[in-house]
């Protein structure tokens, strides 16, 4: 309690300075094994690829290590901090993908900026890596980029505000659906906030099977209607608000936040930090059982208890301290370690509905309950299983260059990660990495 | 003996699938602590370095992690094996900058091949490191990247294939010279090979304080003079040639490599792998005493017993088997270390020759001889050294944003490079890393 993270995050970075750090995985018994793991041993190993370049993913480390490449303009969605800035955030999520997912990831935060450059240098950065991890980009340049990457590159791209939340989203929602009886389609969904988080969301339901007409969408200017003003400039500066605009909002709502709410089934929120953002007299105004999804960080639209007491009938946060934490740490890890093992050449649609639906099973089979629709970040066994989903789906979508049945890559993520939990225990346990005394100000567990 | 490092080599890559990975520096104790390394904790990181982007190299990474970058167009100097087939080579150059030099080191083998864009690509990549390793990038390109990139970036930026080869053999030379009782002015050159190695190292040793009047130079068409038919052309693809055919060869000398060796004090070559090419009448028209580097890999121009058998003094190769080996490994894992460490805008050519001048001290401590002109790769004080002589003079030049003593950043190189060998010794010890029955076929020192 009263733990102030922030001040204590400076201080512990000062002191670790870096959060991962590059180690062999090849023994070197004495610099005469240079010869093989240098020239002129390696030469041959150069040849091989040269000849044939998928043999990368054999002989190289690229078969497990992605990118985290951001341009610093949405740290966090906190604001345009700049890419030295954002390095502090991307040497966490590589330790979350290491950690959680088995995964090298190497943390990219670069000054490119613009959406050409920005396609541009992930394409050139391709041939060094498995996959590449978008994060912190803003709106709506995220959405150009994914789409154009997605297109274009031969390895997985994923930006994580995008498809990891909406992924971790889907799955909380189908349980949350299960629990009060209802289906994905035609359940009326009103979404709080267009940034990425919701547009990506959206496009995801859509993708498992939702009509978007059943959708309201509210942005900082109001429902997406067509007659809205700003339709004109929209289709070309953002198609995906113009498209949202056209093909939700059945009744031709208008209106702010308090209309697109009322009689609604669902309410996703993702936009600002504002509790209070959402009313509760707005909550009263949803259809029965409703179910409230206020994931904005650190702190939701609405805090859970107003929601509950309003009537909502399940309630998830972004918050790790509440019930029902709507956590891309779920998914991300987990998306990656399948598609790389399956050496998929995208990670489609279907993949991360494949990803979505096997974390809500996991939840189904422990025992669902209103403070218990998605997995917690320490139900281990979740992450090898979403592997293992998302590397048989990627051969059924004809995207896997390399075929595997769910056993396998279950088996196969679950030593991959475990493997990365034991190093660092090792690594502790060998004082490699020292436990600071601030560290002991806050409870492990 | 008789050990076929190309095919050992792609075995054992296929086995360890990768020469390193990516992994924590920090405890994880329990998810909880995500609350510090990643949100909401590391927010408050982000914020201080967007006020301060300086700050990045205290509260992240960044302070020790380079970047190696190559478009994979000169593989070894192989030839354009392409990207893909690079990463081996990187791979294998970021496990000796780790052993080495305590570096944490990224290969980035990249599709960017004009140098416009590399030059882009690098600038873009610029906050997410320390400093720039440039790798196997084909000539002339090259030397407009790094000398476009040296004015252009405030970290380190290095081409080890013109710096880090210069700086050997300066270090090497300085001994060789002082063994034949011969100056730097005043000696006589011939330089076989004007690629990256050799044109770098002719442009140090005129930083160093030689004449270039005194150096004779032979590409692939003869000896470079004002004449030659080609001029107009090197003027604007290759201005370094053509700058060289008009301060070089006082007396005018046209024709080869014969022409260019006779009468010299040294000959440096560094061009094709082809023993025979220099022959051993053309080492006896060289002036007495005479120094004979012959430096392509992995087979040297001439080799050394018939070099030694025409007269040769002083023979000195690019193979570990032979004596004095001219090994770029003794300069950029330390280089770096000390820039690094110093927190260095630049690399100047004055570190690098306060690294050459260290190496030659070390060396010449430990006892001169014909056959011990440079320190080996197993004289392990050797690199602490070159890295104090690096931060020391970084400060000195004004390029250092950290001023450190000689002492103290020899005892803290000492540190940092010991304790990733013992880092790895502890992978070992752990099973981590294991050593595959394959390696017992070779010696290990």
């Amino acid at each position: 309690m009263g733990v102030n993270y922030g001040e204590l995050a400076v201080k512990l970075a000062r002191e670790y300075r870096g959060k991962v750090s590059v180690y062999p995985r090849v023994p070197v018994r004495g610099v005469k094994d240079f010869a093989i793991w240098y020239t002129p041993g390696v030469a041959e190993v150069s040849r091989r690829i040269f000849r044939d370049p998928d043999l990368s993913f054999d002989l190289t480390g690229r078969w497990n290590t992605i990118a985290i490449v951001t341009d610093g303009t949405r740290v966090l969605g906190l604001g345009d901090f700049g890419p030295e800035a954002a390095m502090a955030v991307m040497e966490g999520k590589a330790l979350l993908f290491n950690y959680l997912g088995g995964v090298d990831a190497v943390p990219l935060p670069v000054s490119a900026r613009r959406l050409d450059d920005l396609v541009r240098l992930v394409e050139w950065l391709r041939p060094a890596f498995g996959g590449v991890n978008l994060e912190d980009i803003e709106s709506p340049k995220c959405f150009f980029l994914l789409d154009e990457l997605r297109k274009r590159l031969d390895i997985p791209v994923w930006h994580d505000d995008q498809q990891g939340t909406a992924g971790v989203t889907l799955s909380a929602l189908i349980n949350a659906l299960k629990l009060t009886g209802r289906k994905l389609r035609g359940s009326t969904i009103a979404f709080i906030g267009a940034g990425a988080a919701n547009i990506a969301t959206l496009r995801l339901l859509v993708s498992a099977g939702a009509d978007p007409k059943d959708f309201v969408v509210v942005d900082s200017k109001g429902i997406l209607h067509p007659a809205r003003p700003d339709m004109e400039k929209l289709k070309e500066a953002h198609p995906w608000k113009y498209w949202i605009a056209h093909n939700t909002n059945r009744d031709g709502r208008t209106g702010g936040i308090k209309e697109a709410i009322e009689g609604a089934d669902v309410l996703i929120a993702a936009s600002k930090p504002q509790p209070g953002l959402i009313k509760k007299e707005w909550i009263r105004s949803m259809a029965d059982d409703p179910i409230v999804f206020a994931l904005a960080n650190p702190d939701p639209e609405i805090w859970p208890w107003d929601a509950k007491e309003a009537g909502a009938r399940i309630v998830a946060t972004g918050r790790s301290d509440f019930p029902n934490q709507v956590n891309n740490s779920l998914v991300f890890p987990s998306v990656f370690r399948g598609a790389l093992d399956a050496r998929s050449r995208k990670i489609t649609d279907s993949m991360i509905i494949a990803a979505a639906e096997e974390l809500a099973r996991y939840a189904e089979e422990r025992g669902l309950s209103e403070d218990y629709i998605v997995p917690r970040m320490t139900d281990w066994e979740a992450y090898p299983r979403v592997a293992a989903a998302v590397a048989v789906k990627a051969w059924e979508e004809g995207v896997a260059r390399v075929r595997l049945t769910w056993e396998e890559e279950y088996e196969n993520a679950k030593e991959i990660i475990s493997s990365r939990r034991k190093a660092l225990e090792m690594f502790v346990e060998a004082g490699l990495v020292k436990i600071s005394p601030l560290l002991e100000e806050v409870p492990a567990e």
